[in-house]
């Protein structure tokens, strides 16, 4: 054996240990979500999270030392899903609006996910919640995302007239929060629907029809010509 | 010692201890909103709540059996808080949202209240939480009433065009749930503020002049003659 061969051979096994290792962090992070988002993060401990996930508590230490710790993977596993959604359809103004609303569509098929956001927002109110930060931060970041879209949508002229946008930037998120929490009670409510509603309440034609402009379509813009 | 001096002493007796069970009740439902609501339910233990009241293990468990007797206990308290401002300020239509709006500056108040409903309400989406069945009630109930007061003001010409009545009464309490969530982040977000900005988009002339015109008013009043 060559010592190139050897080197290869180790490659391939730190390799191996590293995708094992992390199927086993996705394991223990997806039963995580499930529990949390069905118990709460303070009624869940790390043995039951273990148990759920099928691996021993000792593995689960080895990969999260601390519950805390295993929360903050957690959220941070839900955000990379949300930003690569809207990365992925959000420019500015109107087209961000209508990656909310496909957002809220997508969100009607991930019921772990959304129990959880639902569960620990509400239990994260706490000041000494260890997401507590997080949630603060992420509102924050939410908000200021929709307070920029409407400030540019009303800049267009596209803004209802008396909207006062941090008010609809607040409104939106809150929103969301409220539709999740009817939605996860009664899986009929069509949220996107309903967020669809109330961005049409604050638009000076039906997001809609504001949709089916392009760009570079001036049917909708303003005298000052200022373009989506 | 005549007889009914005796059952005068008994009945002063029996008042007695009512009225001291009834506030050793009313502590431990007080404790109770305030665990549930900062740790949640499955979280919190009643010998927590036992300590946190000032009462001993067993004198709780004398008043409240399981832990989901004391938590429909919790529901109701809060339940009659809503109902006395409601009843005392809510007619039909338009008074009825100007009830919502005061009932969300009232609940700017209520800290421990709004914490623990907005803690229960995530936890309740799971089936098998004991206030599962109570949430859905809730919601119906809450929802039903918007749908009748929306229902009403569109008979009176007082929606703005497009509105769709089912929608926008599950939106209305769909954003008291959010801007609960966002003023237990940061208290200072004006609820009441953002609710009557909702509102506005939904009716053809702000709330604040519809709230002005009295019942005998015919200013708003639609060709029909409906009346307020």
């Amino acid at each position: 054996m060559t010592d190139s061969d050897t080197e290869a051979v180790q490659l391939r096994r730190r390799r191996g240990t590293y995708a094992t290792g992390r199927a086993t962090q996705v394991k223990i992070i997806k039963a995580a979500v499930a529990l949390f988002g069905e118990s709460g993060f303070n009624a869940s401990s790390l043995r039951d999270i273990a148990k759920r996930a099928g691996v021993t508590h000792s593995t689960l230490l080895h990969h999260f030392p601390t519950k805390a710790e295993l929360l903050r993977a957690v959220l941070e596993s839900r955000d990379q899903g949300d930003s690569i959604l809207l990365a992925d359809k959000a420019r500015e103004g109107i087209p961000f609006l209508s990656a909310l609303v496909t957002l809220m569509e997508h969100n009607a098929t991930q019921r772990p996910l959304i129990e959880l956001y639902a569960t620990l927002s509400a239990e994260a109110t706490a000041v000494t919640h260890p997401a507590h930060d997080y949630f603060v931060d992420r509102y924050e970041m939410v908000i200021e995302q929709n307070r920029r879209a409407f400030a540019q949508i009303k800049a267009e002229g596209l803004l209802r007239g008396g909207c006062d946008v941090e008010r609809i930037a607040r409104n939106t998120a809150a929103l969301q929060d409220g539709l999740q929490i009817q939605w996860l009670l009664d899986s009929r409510v069509d949220m996107a629907a309903c967020l669809r509603e109330f961005l049409d309440g604050v638009l000076v034609k039906p997001l809609s029809e504001l949709e089916r402009c392009r760009p570079d379509d001036t049917a909708y813009i303003t005298p000052s010509h200022q373009r989506l």
